[in-house]
């Protein structure tokens, strides 16, 4: 993509500062811009590399002057400009227009005007696709399957069949849509439901052979979602497992059957749902997190990295730890942890004094 | 598919009561049925969605009557009923009957009678694959691989060469079998060596270069084990890796080489299993569980969720925690650790106390 | 592979014993070899299964004629001698020479010399690959990524645009490189960056919708790097994320965008980098580790099993639990927390002592 400084200012909503003719092609780190590039030094600890002439976006504040730019666009909240900007500069990945020869498409699917559908895309019956997808090459979608609008399904990502997903849905490499859930019984009561009644406690221990439950329910998807690159989205049971509008996965997620996530959440690297437990809205979870199975966690809940949520969290609360707790309990029990080998010396010495006193007395 | 309720409950080994010749499409919760679909209602508390006429599932005890209901079946253990109403009605994924044209199959590999292969499948040179199989598009297996009767494997798994499989095998999309061994070694001590030999202390840090050990075992695999999307098994150093007949693994589980999992075991999500680690039957590992390198872990243990295990582990026992506990232990400590800080507080005052007693003593 | 002991000896740089023209095909554990494979007892209790006639290798000091061997080899560091063994020995994929007539790749993309590309290949524009790379079925490359000499990639890698990479690489089945980065902004400051901002406080919940912040940046990757099955490694925003030569990262692991990781690393399955860590030379991770976005890790840094490391870790230091600590602390702390409810106990009976001595004095 190539812009003017004026042109990117529009787009950014932002101001700018000195010759707004100049042709802006993609942006970099100060110093490292090449011709036709413009440094990002959006707070003044960035500006030592920034060079005479270039053209560069600043803080509110920092003087374009100073530096000797040429260009400047002035960025508010710094964070947001860089969505637009990488905006408009990515390139994305490449998908030809049109649907490649190879390409093999049930007669009974429908696809939207403007699609770009990859080499060796496999699509089965009945399935309804939007306008303007870009599937990429070796996706495959499953029979019955409806996809909004404006999607980017990225190479290789594998979607079953009665899977119902909105407009501007993106899905990363590697990630599988409507897998089966992991759903087993044994025909006596197992260890798991021994323990789980008994709080651990075993009578029994012995034969148990699994015996499957089939997963019927699909997965609905709501609109401008992201999977994240090899993430799994298990499909329901009975009813399907739902991802609400909104919704960012990053990678390597897992998420188990008859799950709801509400909208707007951000499930980050490595989280772990288990079946029939349910986020509501605006839920952030961190790196690494887990949730047990049918467990509720409120609306506007967040937690820390590695936190790992065996009970109820109600809406608005901040945990931390495992198991989770509230931020602040955690921080203080960490550092009562910290020094627990301190502690306990401490107690035994303590504990001297006070047989001595007992003696005494 | 279609059945009678007189058919179903013949299926199910189940009582029915009412109009046994009503068709049975399929099943939802009560309240969401759509005209042929037969409501779940097995216990009251699902009840109040039913609808006069509904055909429905309900416990033992429940009247039909009082709900109005058409049709009903009994079940005595639903978890188990459902794994065969589910079966019943499971169209499965869409694989067409036959070799598709575009499937490329070495000349020197025997497929069984009865096989369905998709699109885009590779299948290496002297593979063997028995009856029935239904191998969705874009699977590739590699060289000298061989596999049971009767196997499912959806849409871009990963079969490396040299595995063994046994009868009835599910595998997942994204699942890679038979993926290279982590396994590298330094020409001299290695960092990791010196601190498992000084329990963390360390003399020397510096060049360390990582020479690869090859994996030449490959990955053996019994009768009805299901394998998750996106896990991955990985081939053994000189002996095969192996998971037993009847165990179950979970989306996103990592096995590693050498690994042994015995027979009828539960891996949940995220589960990782380090090198050459041995796990007994019935072992049930809930989500997000670690099994260090090496460690035996016995017969029908069971871990809860995020259980790391760090050392043996002897058959029958119940742990959780990180590092591994008893249960019944476990659930001591984080109760004393919620009140830790309050602990902490407590020992100061009692230690001023203390002092106070001694000075004047 | 066929070679001679003597052939084998002289590869591995090791002495031999007894008969040097017997041919070695493959090893095998003592007690399981068939006709021509070397027997791998490289410790005296692994020499039970040895029998008469056997090769084998030995550990130095062993004596082959008390084993009555035919032929030995002598493994002076046995895990090192593994390495050149079964190096000797692994066939490895099945990929035949040539460019499969089925691969597509764009007329404007470069395949080095004796490359070996596999069925269903795609390959993007502006594509170059250098010498003798071995590159499996249904793998897809985006455009204008560049990689080096005696790569091999697996079936179903997925590498994006804008990669580049080095020489001797090697790539396990589904793995993922260059998919895009974790990353959102809100209009207003969001619950995240409040609760940061506060350490766990939250005044506002409500509305947040997250907007995209694109990536730009590509992946580069030094030489001699391998990346484990169902890994993925995001792109970075404006600068590249970047893995240092020699780094070997294991199964199912998850690297942010922007994340810098040093040379010769190991990180262990299921490891988790989130956005903009940088990770200093010749760490070590072990399984289910996880680090926070934007810690600085130093050289030499090793992490037991399931650390969590939320802040910086300075060189050398080897850390374990979570919240990473020393591992030496981490271990006093591990033994003082199984004694926990016990000091629970001891404290409330001093307790007790204490108020009756108050109250006597």
């Amino acid at each position: 993509m190539a812009l003017t400084i004026g042109d990117l200012a529009k787009a950014l909503q932002a101001e700018s500062w000195g010759d707004e003719t100049r042709v802006v092609t993609g942006a970099a780190e100060p110093g490292a811009t090449t011709a036709n590039q413009i440094a990002l030094a959006m707070a003044p600890k960035y500006a030592a590399g920034l060079r005479k002439g270039d053209m560069a976006i600043l803080a509110q504040g920092m003087d374009p002057a100073e530096y000797g730019l040429s260009s400047a666009i002035f960025a508010t909240r710094p964070r947001l400009l860089m969505a637009g900007l990488t905006s408009a500069f990515d390139p994305g990945p490449e998908i030809e227009p049109g649907i490649h020869p190879t390409a093999i498409i049930h007669d009974s699917a429908t696809i939207g005007k403007g699609a770009a559908i990859g080499p060796y895309v496999v699509i089965g019956s009945d399935v309804r696709i939007g306008a303007n997808a870009r599937i990429a090459e070796h996706v495959s979608i499953g029979k019955g399957t409806v996809i909004g609008d404006d999607v980017l399904i990225l190479p290789g990502v594998r979607i079953s069949h009665g899977v119902k997903a909105g407009d501007r849905w993106i899905v990363q490499s590697g990630a599988v849509i409507g897998s089966d859930g992991f759903s087993f019984v044994t025909a006596e009561e197992s260890g798991v439901e021994e323990i789980r009644r008994t709080l651990g406690h075993r009578d029994s221990a012995g034969k148990q052979h699994w015996t499957r439950i089939h997963s019927l329910g699909g997965v609905e998807i709501g609109d401008d979602v992201e999977i994240g690159a090899g993430s799994t989205v298990d499909r329901g049971t009975i009813r399907a497992t739902r991802i609400g509008s909104g919704t960012k996965l990053d990678n390597l997620v897992h998420i188990g059957h008859n799950v709801v996530v509400g909208q707007d959440c951000l499930l980050c690297g490595q989280v772990g749902i288990a079946g029939s437990s349910r986020l509501g809205d605006r839920v952030v979870l961190a790196g690494q997190c887990g949730v047990s199975d049918n467990i509720e966690i409120g609306d506007d809940v967040i937690a820390g990295g590695s936190t790992k949520i065996y009970t109820r969290v109600p809406a608005g609360r901040v945990v931390l730890g495992n198991p989770a707790v509230k931020m602040e309990t955690q921080l203080e029990i960490q550092k009562a942890t910290r020094r627990l080998p301190r502690m306990a010396e401490k107690l035994s010495q303590l504990q001297e004094s006070v047989t001595k006193l007992l003696e005494k007395g």
